[in-house]
């Protein structure tokens, strides 16, 4: 396709704060002349006045179309029997892999520095089946799922990843000495994995002393690759030891090569409207968006552009310990394109 | 009891550094006179010549007469069909409770300061059913177990804790909004309990945004309560922001009151018998023994001893940046008493 003709790329706000985040990332792209058109739905916790839908099908078919997508916090409808909508997505868009990025933004200090790790989750399965049974009154049981085929998915896409973004090292995550079987299988198909990419050191660490090595070391690790739980807790760990979620991009790879990126920060209601959130961590996984469609010089300049505003210090939103409103921070931003 | 009638507690060395530290232990009581009489057994990844046993019905028969006992690091029997003794203890014990009290020990710089945290965790269920199945080829199941009455026990016991430790505060850590039935029976039970306890604050807290916080801020936390799995995480975690599992101390209790303390760490074969090993975590866990035994005189000279020690920073074990022996380090206690 020739540089002319836009891609369309779908964008879920969200709600909360959501809206507004949306729009920066919006003006960043218009400013950095990425040639993107945005395909936007709503898909949120308020039931769609034309559809009588939180999701509707065409949101879904649109990023099943586009191939790319990016999306704000949501909120869980409230009431009986809704799931939350992010395991809605991941579930429709089969969303197998969440990839998060985690590393210092320069001149935002916090107790570590120089961090970069990039956690890989499996986003499928795991704990998250949601099989869970009473058996007897006062003893309920949950059922964790591991199979072959997304282990291998997972795997696979964590080696291929760190053997095309120059990473040395895939640790794998895990608690067999406990769970024998299901997270054996687990490492069985890492294993697998492992050798058909010599070039990359592969190791196996257990979960809890995963855990202790990065708040002690966090330069001991480089990509780790795991479960479903296990991704959910070590990408949140992750994300506090270089500021939070608010600062982190995150990146859901489905089958057939779709990438929904997303922000994992919740929809701060408390603050939505206000031109107060921080949209860091939605610019930033805008910006993986766009290394999945290979658009690296835009990514590249649009990264650069967010880290110094940070670094500078000059524009930061109230959550960085600044003064802007999220216009002002965005503006500086474009100025810095 | 009088004075003069020595306690009787037992005593399991363990495997690798497990009999070097527990002689530092044996000394340091001596040198404060502490009237414990240990009844010493060996339990660990040798076969006994005696009983053609790991573990003897005599060894865990003095944990249940004496109420009390001590243990260092086990290393699990390599073969087929060995479980963790560790967690053979734990069943057969009925430990239902992990108690993991984690504070930044003076003088010992990390990235963390004025840490206090109490990580209480279900020692007998959830994850660690043991039940595993391969349902069909590619495709393994495990089963997590909530109880009510386990989570009521340690619910219970962890409230009880924070009042008589003087805290403030219980937090209750879970995944309740992935795992509504299972986690949410456990914080059911810890909302009954909560309601017995008006002058402590309950809160209720997402894994892995606990995860966060606690790298970001730990001052924000008191005592934490969860699941088997989330403590095993959590108490590692914990352990890492104040320099590592050899400085942490574990009490195990179990129905009746059982109370057995073990340092959590692994028994080091690179570094046993060369004298060389750092005592500090089974030291403090003896510490939390003297306190179950309400011996709390003892108990703090003790620790203070430690501590001090550790301070001045003239002896120092390897793992500490020091390059002080085992007997050298005790002997330093000692002199402190
Ligand atoms: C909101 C919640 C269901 C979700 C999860 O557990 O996966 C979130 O924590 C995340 O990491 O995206
Ligand atoms: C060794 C292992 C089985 C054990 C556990 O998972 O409980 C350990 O990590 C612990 O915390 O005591």
């Amino acid at each position: 396709s020739s540089v002319s003709t836009p891609i369309r790329a779908t964008l879920f706000p969200g709600d909360g704060i959501g809206p507004e985040i949306a729009e920066s990332v919006k003006q960043v792209f218009k400013a950095a002349d990425v040639p993107i058109e945005w395909e936007e739905h709503y898909v949120g916790d308020q039931i769609d006045p034309r559809t009588q839908s939180f999701l509707t099908w065409e949101s879904l078919e649109s990023v099943r179309q586009n191939g790319v997508g990016l999306k704000g916090p949501m909120a869980t409808p409230i009431g009986k029997g809704h799931r939350s909508l992010n395991l809605t997505l991941r579930k429709e868009l089969n969303l197998y892999a969440n990839v998060r990025p985690c590393y210092s933004l320069p001149g935002y200090k916090t107790r570590y520095d120089n961090v970069d790790l990039i956690t890989i989750r499996e986003n499928t399965e795991g704990e998250y089946s949601g099989l869970e049974h009473q058996v007897v009154r006062g003893v309920v049981e949950s059922l964790k799922i591991i199979t072959r085929q997304a282990s291998l998915r997972v795997a696979e896409y964590a080696f291929h990843y760190a053997k095309t973004h120059g990473r040395e090292r895939v640790s794998a995550i895990h608690k067999a000495n406990i769970m024998q079987k299901t997270d054996g299988l687990f490492l069985k198909c890492c294993r697998e994995v492992a050798e058909k990419y010599p070039e990359i050191t592969y190791e196996e660490v257990v979960i809890d002393n995963c855990c202790m090595m990065l708040v002690k070391n966090p330069a001991l690790f480089d990509v780790l690759v795991m479960p479903n739980l296990y991704g959910d807790i070590i990408s949140d760990l992750c994300a506090g030891l270089i500021g939070g979620l608010g600062l982190t991009p995150s990146c859901n790879i489905g089958e057939g090569g779709i990438a929904l990126a997303e922000a994992v920060h919740g929809s701060a209601p408390d603050i939505a409207g206000k031109n107060l959130a921080n949209p860091t961590a939605l610019l930033l996984s805008a910006v993986t968006m766009l290394r999945h469609l290979e658009l690296h010089d835009k990514a590249e300049r649009i990264q650069n552009a967010i880290l110094n505003t940070i670094a500078e210090g000059k524009y930061r939103t109230a959550d960085l310990g600044g003064s802007s409103t999220t216009t002002d921070f965005t503006k500086a931003i474009c100025d810095h394109l």
